[in-house]
C-alpha cells in the first residue's frame, strides 16, 4: 500500500482561507433562491474572472481549453501531472458548495505547494494542474460536457442540436462564449500527460451524515441513463369532451411518473422525473402533449439496463390504455465507473489522518472524475458531508468545521499522490 | 309559445359568404398550427381590424366598450335591443370556427336585416346588435372575461393580478390594449336596452354527431369551478437522495391528476388538469414545486360543488403521503345556467324549419351567453355538429353544409326573437 510522505507538513496550509472565498464567490454570484452560475451565462463568466484574480499572486499560468474548460498550471520538475477538478457552474437555484467547493480548496492546495517551492526553492516533482470543468451540470440535459469533451467520450454532434428548459440551442449558446464545437476535441490534449486524477466535493446525500462521519473515500459513480419522454394524444376542450373519449397526454405520463418510483425501489436504484411540460398547457383544454425527463442511476451496469427496459415497457403500457403514442429520444448515458485503488487507500489515509474514521461510499451523483476515469487516467474523489443529504438547492449546506477538514483531506491527498507519481 | 313571424323571408341571405369569410379570416390569423388569434394580442387587433372592414357597407355604428368588447350597432325603431354575440379571440394553436362563427355568422345576418331595410324602407322595429366579446377563452385563465365585465359579474381586483402561462400580468397586458380595468365596469351601459340575447357556436363536444343531427339548442351552460394548485416539497440531487427520503412534488401531483379523472366519471361531470409545470424543472433534481390547474364541471351545482370537495380531499391526502404542502388558489368559477324557455322555443322552431329535427342539450363549455343570462337578459343558443368533438385544437371542423345551415337557422331565430321584442 502507498503511504504518504513523511516529508508532508500542513505548514502553510490555512483552510479558513477557502471558508472566506466561498463566502466572497457565494455573494458575488448568489441570490435568494440561490447559486445562479449557470454555465454559459454572464454570472458563470464572472465567477471565472474571480477566480483567475484569486490565484493572480501564484507562480501559475492561466489557459480556457477548445472546449472551454479553464486550466490553472503550476509547472513541475517533469511534465507528468496531477490533476485537481472541480466545476463553478451550478443549476439554476443551485446550491453554495456543489462543483465549487473543490475548486476553491484547490486553490488553497496551490498556495500550500507554492509556499513550500518558496521554502524549499524549487518546484514540486509533477507539474500540478487545477481545472475548472464546463458545464458539469448539464445545462442542456447532457452532463459533464466539458470533461466528456477532454476525455474524448462526446462528439459534437450528439449535443449540438440539445435545447434547454428555455428552449436554447447548446451549439450557438456555447459559440457565444467562444467555443467552437468542432474544435471542441482539440482538449484533449489537456490530459496528455495527467498521470492521477482528485476531486474533492460535497456527498450530496444523506450518508455520512447519517454515519456521522465527515469524509469519505468514492469507490466510484453510478451508471446513469438519460431520456426525454413524450406521450401524444389529443388536445380538446375541457368542457365538452366527456372524460371516456378523451386521450390525455397527461394521464399517461402521470401513470408513469409514478411507476418510475416502484421500479427504482424494487432495484435498489434511483428513478427521476425532473421536468414535466405540457401542451397546450391552458386551463381549459385537455392535454395534447405531454414532455417528461427521465434520470435512472444504479451501481450495477445490468440493473441500470432493466431500470431502463422496465421503464421503456410500463411508458408503452400506459400509452396502450390511455389510447395515446409514447416516443423516447435518448439524451445521455454513461456505465457505472470504478475508482483506482492505489489512489482510494490513498484517500482513505488522508481521511483517518485528518478525521480519525474513514468510508468507502458509491457516489450517486455523476461527476467530472467520471469522465476523467473513463478517459484511463487513475482517478480518486473525496465526498464531505451534506447536511440533510440536500444539494441543488439553496438549502444545500455543510458544517465549516467539516469544510476545514475536507481541506485538510484534500491537501494530504494531493501531496500524497504527488509523492506517488514522483 | 311564440311563432316564427309569417313575414320571415331568406330572400338576401347568403350563407355562402360566411364560409369565404371563415376562410379569410383563417388565412388573416391562422398557421399551420391553427387559430392564433389570443386576446390582446396583434393577431387579434388584426382579426378585430378586419371585421370592422367587413361590415364597412353597412348602415352600422362601431364602438369599443371600457371592456375591450367591440359593437357593431343596426338602429331600429325602439331602443329595445336584441343583442347576438360571438367572439373572435381564441386559445394558443386553436381551432378555425370556434367563437368567430358565431360573429362571422352575425355579419350575413346584419347584411340580411340591411338589404330588408332597403327593400322596405324601414329599419326594423328593434335595434340588433352584434358584440364581439374580449377575451372570452381565458387567457389569464379568468374566462368570459368581456362578457363578465359588461354583465358586473367581475371584479377588477379580482383578476387584475392574474398571470397567463408565459407570466404576462393581466392588469397591464390590458392596459397595452386601451383598457383600464377601473373603468371597465362602465362597460355594463351597454346592456342597458338589451332585451334578448341569441348565440351560435359550434357543439365542441360529440353529442349531435353521434345523433346524426346537424343543430341543437342549448338548454344552459354547465357550472365551473377552476383552481391553481401548488403542491411544495423539497427539491434534492436527483442521483444522491434515496427514494424512501424524497419531497417529491411531482409525485403528489401525478397521483392528484389521476384521482380527479375518478371524480369525473364517479359524478358524470368533466375534470381536467390542463397545465403542469415543474421547478426546479431540470432532469438531474427531484421536483421541489410542482403547479396544475384544474377546471370542474357540472350542470348540476351542488354535484359540481361536490366534486370541488373530493378533489380537495383527494389533494390533501395525497400532499400527507408525499410529505408535501398542498395549496388551493381560485381563479374562476361560475354556476350552471339555464336559458330562457321562450327563446329555447324559438329556437327549436327555427332549428326544425332549417333541418326537419331538433334536440335540446346542455353545454359543457361555459360561453358569454352565460354572463349575459347571469345579467338577467332572456338568452338562447344554438349548437352546430362539431366533427369528431373536437375543439380548442386545429383540428377542429364542422362540414359546410352544416355551416350554411346554421346560419339559416341563427337568421331565423333573429327575425323571429326581433317579432318577439317588438
Amino acid at each position: 500500500m502507498m503511504t504518504i510522505t513523511d516529508s508532508y507538513t500542513a505548514d502553510g496550509l490555512q483552510p479558513t482561507r477557502v471558508i472566506a472565498d466561498l463566502k466572497a464567490l457565494r455573494q458575488l454570484t448568489g441570490d435568494a433562491d440561490g447559486a445562479q452560475r449557470v454555465a454559459w451565462t454572464e454570472i458563470w463568466q464572472r465567477a471565472r474572472a474571480w477566480e483567475r484574480e484569486r490565484l493572480a499572486d501564484l507562480p501559475v499560468t492561466f489557459e480556457t481549453d477548445e472546449a472551454g474548460n479553464q486550466w490553472v498550471t503550476l509547472r513541475g520538475r517533469s511534465d507528468k501531472t496531477l490533476l485537481i477538478g472541480g466545476h463553478i457552474d451550478s443549476i439554476p437555484n443551485g446550491g453554495w458548495l456543489d462543483g465549487c467547493l473543490n475548486l476553491v480548496a484547490g486553490y488553497e492546495v496551490l498556495r500550500h505547494l507554492a509556499s513550500q517551492m518558496a521554502q524549499s526553492g524549487q518546484p514540486p516533482p509533477v507539474t500540478v494542474r487545477l481545472v475548472d470543468w464546463a458545464d458539469e451540470e448539464g445545462r442542456f440535459g447532457y452532463s459533464l460536457l466539458g470533461s466528456g469533451l477532454a476525455a474524448g467520450t462526446v462528439v459534437a454532434d450528439q449535443v449540438r442540436h440539445l435545447t434547454d428548459k428555455d428552449g436554447c440551442v447548446l451549439g450557438p449558446t456555447l459559440a457565444a462564449y467562444g467555443v467552437d464545437l468542432d474544435q471542441a476535441h482539440k482538449a484533449q490534449r489537456q490530459l496528455q500527460h495527467a498521470a492521477a486524477y482528485v476531486e474533492l466535493h460535497i456527498e450530496q446525500g444523506p450518508v455520512l451524515e447519517s454515519l456521522n462521519l465527515p469524509l469519505g473515500v468514492v469507490l466510484g459513480t453510478f451508471g446513469v441513463e438519460r431520456h426525454r419522454i413524450r406521450f401524444v394524444g389529443q388536445s380538446a376542450h375541457a368542457g365538452a369532451t366527456p372524460m371516456h373519449l378523451r386521450r390525455d397526454a397527461l394521464a399517461a405520463a402521470a401513470k408513469f411518473e409514478l411507476a418510475i418510483r416502484d421500479i427504482a425501489v424494487q432495484h435498489g436504484g434511483v428513478c427521476t422525473v425532473g421536468h414535466v411540460s405540457t401542451k397546450p398547457g391552458v386551463m381549459t383544454a385537455v392535454v395534447g402533449q405531454c414532455d417528461c425527463t427521465l434520470d435512472q442511476r444504479h451501481l450495477d451496469a445490468a440493473t441500470l439496463a432493466a431500470m431502463l427496459r422496465e421503464a421503456k415497457a410500463a411508458s408503452e403500457q400506459f400509452a396502450r390504455e390511455e389510447r395515446v403514442s409514447v416516443e423516447w429520444q435518448p439524451v445521455f448515458s454513461v456505465a457505472p465507473v470504478h475508482f483506482n485503488p492505489d489512489l482510494i487507500n490513498m484517500g482513505d489515509e488522508a481521511v483517518r489522518a485528518v478525521a480519525g474514521t474513514s468510508h468507502r461510499l458509491p457516489s450517486g451523483p455523476l461527476h467530472d472524475a467520471t469522465e476523467v476515469a473513463r478517459a484511463g487516467i487513475p482517478t480518486v474523489m473525496l465526498f464531505v458531508q451534506s447536511l440533510n443529504g440536500l444539494s441543488h438547492a439553496k438549502e444545500e449546506d455543510t458544517l465549516e468545521e467539516h469544510i476545514l477538514m475536507s481541506v485538510q483531506a484534500l491537501d494530504r491527498l494531493v501531496f500524497a499522490a504527488i509523492a506517488w507519481l514522483a
